[in-house]
Formats: C-alpha cells, sequence, structure tokens
C-alpha cells in the first residue's frame, strides 16, 4: 500500500509501461449519470464490478445507494467482502464446487451473498454442500429473455415453480427472486433495436417474478442490467433494481453503437512507442494482446477501429486516421487507415514521415479499448488521472484472477 | 509455497474452477523433442519463456542446455532471476523507460541481460539512461525477416553498421549479435510454406550477421526462431541459437496447421459445467473469454474449432462434434458442431439429450485452448497432472503482468 501511494503524483511520462489509466473525471460522470437514472426509474442500483474489480470505482458507482454490487468471480467475492461490500449478488450460476469457497467468504467478512440458479439439480446439489457447512444463501432463479445464457424461459411456469420449490424446501436456502442479464443488446444495431431488448429484459422479469407470486412464492427482487439496456430502457414497471457494469469506463464497442460517446471511454492503455517499421509501415508499441485484450467488438458496428484508437498521452481524443492494426503478445502496430491505397509513392512518403513524426520512438500513447472488461481484467492496478492532465493522482489496486485471496489462496 | 504444497495430490473434481491444466508427460516429451532439434541443428536452445511465464517449466526446456531463456516483459526478466536464471534475452525492442527495471534485476540476482534494438535514437536513449545508473547490457540488433514487426531489413547495411557502431560507441552496451523473429510463420498454409519461412529467417539472420562482421564488428549471436519455424527448418547453417515458445505446451493454433497433433497439447483449461440452456442448445461452463481467452487463431486453418474443443477431464481427448461456441467474460457456451442442421425435431431433441448427458450440470471438462500464450498468460498457477490421470501431482506457480514483484512492485 506504501509503495502504490509512492506512485501517485508522478507524471504518465514515468509510469513502466503498459499501464492501464483511468480518467477519475469521466469515471464519476458516467457512475452519476447511471445513478440519476436507477433514480429515475425508482429501481435500485447494484452496479456490476466484474468491469473494474476495484473497491474505488465500487464506492463511486454505489455512491448515494445501497452499496450493493454485482460479481462474476470468487477472486471479486471475496476482494469486495475484505474491502466491506457485505451485499454481493455472484451473477454466475452456481455450482457446489463453489459453495465452500462462498461459504468462508460470508463468514471471514460478515458479507451476504445471493446466488443463481436455473436447473433443479444444480440447486440440490448446492444446498446439500451448503447444509454440510451450516451455510446460508439467498437464491435468485436466472431468467432467459433472450440472450440464450442462462436462465429458463420467463413463461416456463413449470420450470419456475419447480426451482422456487426446491430452493425454499432446501433448508439452507432462501428464495429471493428473479434475475436475468439480456447480453444480447450487445449486438444489436440501433438504439431502438436496444430499446426492445430493454422492454423484452423487464417484461419477462417480470413475468417470471408474477407466476412465482402466483404460485405463493415471495419475491423481493425483480433484477435486470446490461449497459445498453439500462442506457435505453424507458420504463422499468415491476423491476426493482439494474446491474449495468461497462458504463463505468465505456469503451469503443458501446461508443460504437452510440451507447456513449468517445469522450465517455475512461479508461485507457498507456503504452511506449518502441518502434518504426518503414517497410510495413507500422509503429510499434509496447501494449499487445495481452495489455489491450484481442477483442474487437466493436468491429462489429464501426469500421476503421482496429484493435484500439490511438491518442496522445495527455488526453483521450483520438488521432485522426490511427488504428492497432494488428496485436502480438506483447507488441501492439499502429497503421494510418486506408494505409496510402491509391496514393503516388511521394504522398505514401510523406504520409509515413507524418506518422512517425507523430509518434516518435520513446514517446507516449494511450490506446482507447474495444472491450473495457477484457482489457482491465489482468492488471493490478489503475492509475488515476483527472481529464487531460499528464500526472497520476492516485493509484488504486483491483482484484484479479479466479480465487480467494488468503491462506489457501 | 506451503499452501501450494498441499494443493498437490488433490484430485481435479476438488479444483476450484477455472483452473489451468499442464501434462507433465506431454510438456517432458515437446521439450525434449525440441532440445534433440536443436543438438541435431548443432544450435542453442534459448527458449521462449513468454508462454509457460514458469520456472518449473523452464527447467525443463532448458535440460540438457546452458540455461539461457528468452522473456518478453520486466515481470517474467524479474520473475525468471528470482529463481536462478542468469542469462536471459529480453526480446521486445527496448525503450529508455525500461533501463532502470531491467538495471534492478541485474544487480538484484546477478542475471545477465541482452536487449534488442533496431533504431539509433532508442540505443541512444537507452545508453544514456544506462550510463547515468552505471549500468550495462548486451544488446542484439533485431532483423525483420518477413514479420514487418520490429527489425531492420537484412539488406539495409547502412542501417545495421550504424546500429552496430553506435552500440559500440555508447559505452554502456555492447554488441552481441542479431536476432529475428518469424512470426509471420504463424500464418502460413502448409509445411512447405513454413519450411520456405524458416530458411528466409535462417538467410536473413546470417546476412545480417555478415555485413556486420564485413563492417568490423564481433558477431557472437545468431538468433532465430519461432515454433513453426523451429520444428520445420531443414538446416540452420550460421545460426547460433533458436527460441521457440509456445512448442512446450502446443495449441489449438499449431495442431491445425500440422505442427503437432492434439495429443501434443499440454495445457487445458478445467471447468465446471453451470447450465443447460434447451432452447439454445448450449452447455454452459465456467470457463469464459477471460479464463480461455478470446483468441480463436486455429480458426485460420482449420473449421469446427470455436474457442476451444471439450473434452471430458480424465483426457484431453476432444468429444466428437462439440466445441466452445460462446464466450464471455465468466462463461463458456458449448455447442454441437452444425447443431442439428436439418435433422428432424426428434432427431435435434435425441442430439440435445446426447449432449446434455454427456456433460451433466456439476460435471468436470477440459477446454483445449487455440492459443497457449493467451490462455495461460491471466493465471497465477498450473495445476500439473500426467497424462490422463486426474490426480494433480504438483502446482507451480507462475509470473504474470508486467511489473516486476519487490518494494516497487
Amino acid at each position: 500500500m506504501v509503495a502504490m501511494m509512492q506512485l501517485a503524483h508522478t507524471a504518465l511520462a514515468e509510469l513502466t509501461t503498459p499501464a492501464l489509466l483511468l480518467d477519475s473525471t469521466v469515471l464519476e460522470r458516467n457512475c452519476d449519470a447511471m445513478s440519476r437514472r436507477a433514480a429515475r426509474h425508482g429501481v435500485a442500483l447494484r452496479p456490476h464490478l466484474k468491469t473494474s474489480k476495484s473497491a474505488d470505482v465500487a464506492r463511486l458507482a454505489t455512491r448515494g445507494h445501497s452499496g450493493a454490487i454485482t460479481v462474476s468471480t470468487i477472486a471479486e467475492a471475496d476482494y469486495f467482502a475484505r474491502h466491506g461490500f457485505d451485499d454481493l449478488t455472484y451473477a454466475v450460476g452456481i455450482s457446489a464446487g463453489k459453495v465452500d469457497a462462498l461459504h468462508r467468504i460470508q463468514r471471514m467478512h460478515g458479507a451476504r451473498l445471493t446466488l443463481l440458479a436455473d436447473r433443479v439439480e444444480a440447486v440440490q446439489a448446492v444446498a446439500a454442500r451448503a447444509r454440510a457447512l451450516g451455510a446460508r444463501f439467498k437464491v435468485l432463479i436466472e431468467v432467459d429473455t433472450g440472450g440464450g445464457r442462462g436462465g429458463v424461459a420467463p413463461d416456463d411456469e413449470h420450470a419456475l415453480l419447480a426451482l422456487a420449490a426446491e430452493v425454499q424446501r432446501s433448508g439452507a436456502l432462501t428464495l429471493a427472486g428473479v434475475l436475468t442479464h439480456a447480453g444480447h443488446s450487445y449486438h444489436a444495431n440501433g438504439l431502438a433495436a436496444i430499446r426492445a431488448i430493454a422492454e423484452a429484459e423487464r417484461a419477462g422479469a417480470v413475468r417470471a417474478a408474477e407466476c412465482l407470486r402466483a404460485g405463493g412464492f415471495e419475491v423481493d427482487v425483480v433484477s435486470v442490467g446490461a449497459t445498453p439496456t439500462a442506457v435505453c430502457a424507458e420504463r422499468l414497471d415491476g423491476v426493482t433494481e439494474m446491474r449495468p457494469g461497462v458504463y463505468t469506463f465505456f469503451d469503443l464497442d458501446q461508443a460504437a453503437r452510440g451507447i456513449c460517446g468517445i469522450e465517455d471511454i475512461a479508461l485507457s492503455v498507456l503504452a511506449t512507442v518502441i518502434g518504426h517499421n518503414p517497410r510495413s509501415r507500422r509503429v510499434l508499441i509496447d501494449a499487445g494482446a495481452l495489455a489491450l485484450s484481442k477483442d474487437e467488438s466493436g468491429a462489429e458496428f464501426r469500421d476503421g477501429l482496429g484493435f484500439g484508437l490511438v491518442c496522445h498521452a495527455g488526453n483521450t481524443r483520438p488521432l485522426p486516421g490511427l488504428r492497432v492494426a494488428e496485436l502480438h503478445q506483447e507488441h501492439g502496430l499502429i497503421a494510418c487507415d486506408g494505409d496510402g491505397a491509391g496514393h503516388t509513392p511521394e504522398a505514401l512518403q510523406e504520409e509515413l514521415q507524418a506518422l512517425f513524426e507523430a509518434l516518435p520512438i520513446g514517446g507516449r500513447v494511450r490506446i482507447l479499448p474495444h472491450h473495457a472488461c477484457m482489457t482491465a481484467a489482468p492488471y493490478d492496478r489503475y492509475h488515476v488521472v483527472r481529464g487531460a492532465g499528464t500526472q497520476v493522482h492516485a493509484v488504486w489496486g483491483k482484484a484479479r484472477g479466479w480465487h480467494a485471496a488468503g491462506p489457501d489462496a
């Protein structure tokens, strides 16, 4: 921790690259906008922290809310419980093999974990293990409102009621409600299409909840959420909470579909220019496939993004016509848009000269990533900047990997 | 370390998933085959440890050789120096911002680092920083033999001689020789094409070395290497060392082009079946885009690989017709090949039933990855198995991330 503090108030130029930069001005603006959106809809905000895996981000994202959050790994559950977050939804279908670790997190840190299930046999196996440990968990039934990932169909009354009954008879689990995630909204083209998915997400979750209530079960939680649907939803009647995540950072994938602007992207990767290759017309940087991720999801909606857009180190305004064109494990290769096609040899040479002059060897660039969750995941920390500044004003730790810290990690 | 030892001799069924499995029987066979190949060509083997980032793997890969290795990050250089490896080539173009960290690694652990450069201005900046610190490094000149990444052209005598002269006059750097990496061999279709690239890699490196010798410079090292060219090279006259890396583990990408067989893949990811979705015809597992990586490089050469092939937990024989069809952050979705196209509704139902029975909820699978380097990178450890066994007989630590451990990490 002392070591981390020493890094604050250093200049970007002094950081070892690749490094993960987080613009706290943009982050706060994104958090506040989503907070207001939840308030306007009259629902609780339970942000998904799988994007940032950071307690500092979680504190900003839950400001003015209960502090409830969503996580996707045992490592995240453990990390946030250690940092005082005590109301956690573990939003990946639960299996019995994870119960011991989750029980330990509840016991050691006083957190309450809510689990997710969509199959009777999983509920039985999890309940058996929980009973053996003397553990208790709340459970949400996962509903598939079109994502085709986990969940029972919202109109499958038989499955919903069987699951609820199994949870209630388990002796170790308590039914909390229903949860859905419209992950397919990430592939919808246009805001109208996303609005329709948001409404299907809402209606499906509410329908499942009403089915359970009609069957005599208490349903406190009707949880929906994905950043695109959270941004685009017109109404959330019957919903009790939303769980968006990537909105905290935003990224090229969200910007490509108009869910945010480029200026709303809070996350970038600082890299050093390590070479110029005139034969391949490439500028080499020391941020490659591991530092940026090979995710290029924004390409579904916008051309010319490559594996990321390129900015000078002091800001996040993309340099026109430049993109990360290729990735190797620890190398990124920046190219010009179109790369001189149709130009005269003289114009090609001038273009190349301009590229190399704009990005001199030893200089620093920021790369805007396609998918903030993928890019941030392998890093240990954020270097926090404010707006267009080049000073690091804080260093924030984060979780990573899959295992709980501690004696058996 | 004690905690890690406790995990040895547990069964695969008891591991928390996702977990990275390493078959040491296959690993040793892969290492021995490459070791014999290097011996047959009369060149030194300096394996690239960016794939495994593991000292245990490095010890097997350098058995019978000098112990010299190749690394791609400061984190790896630091980790291997701490584990007693004292002859390290840092095979990413050097920049002045990394000199302090590398100097510290040399000073604290008695390692000797060889750096890579291809531009006079980088040599000047690195030398200036090295002189300020009183540091000394050996330097290899990077040659581009067709990869289009780093390096000067092998026939660019002016650039080669200018670089060599700059290194020698720096007062802090010593010229060691030349290095090239035929990264484009990863995209070559067919063994004949790879053999041609291997010969161009060899000839280019030797030509650059001879140009330097003719200019009066001593050239001890002529370094080539990439797994495809190392496997396929017919002769390595004039070369002094090879630096393949991924051969230690192999993967679907290498298998797709016939560089190895499926049975030569030593690395896999253990996952738990967490759901069945009859509507989307998917089996859900708890290994997603972070646990497997979104790399699908093998798709360039073979259809039907999805984001990985699926095996039962006790072996690495792919289950016919199954693949990881979709990835979300922490979810993988397994589907059948062709997915029942053209079948009757009854046949579709039977196929689905067979899929769900083969992969029951709570059961475990192993996924063979496309690109071992990408998949292994974010993990902290390997669970080591032998052949088709289901017992973990060792747990091996590894490096990850970009920063050196220690007081300023």
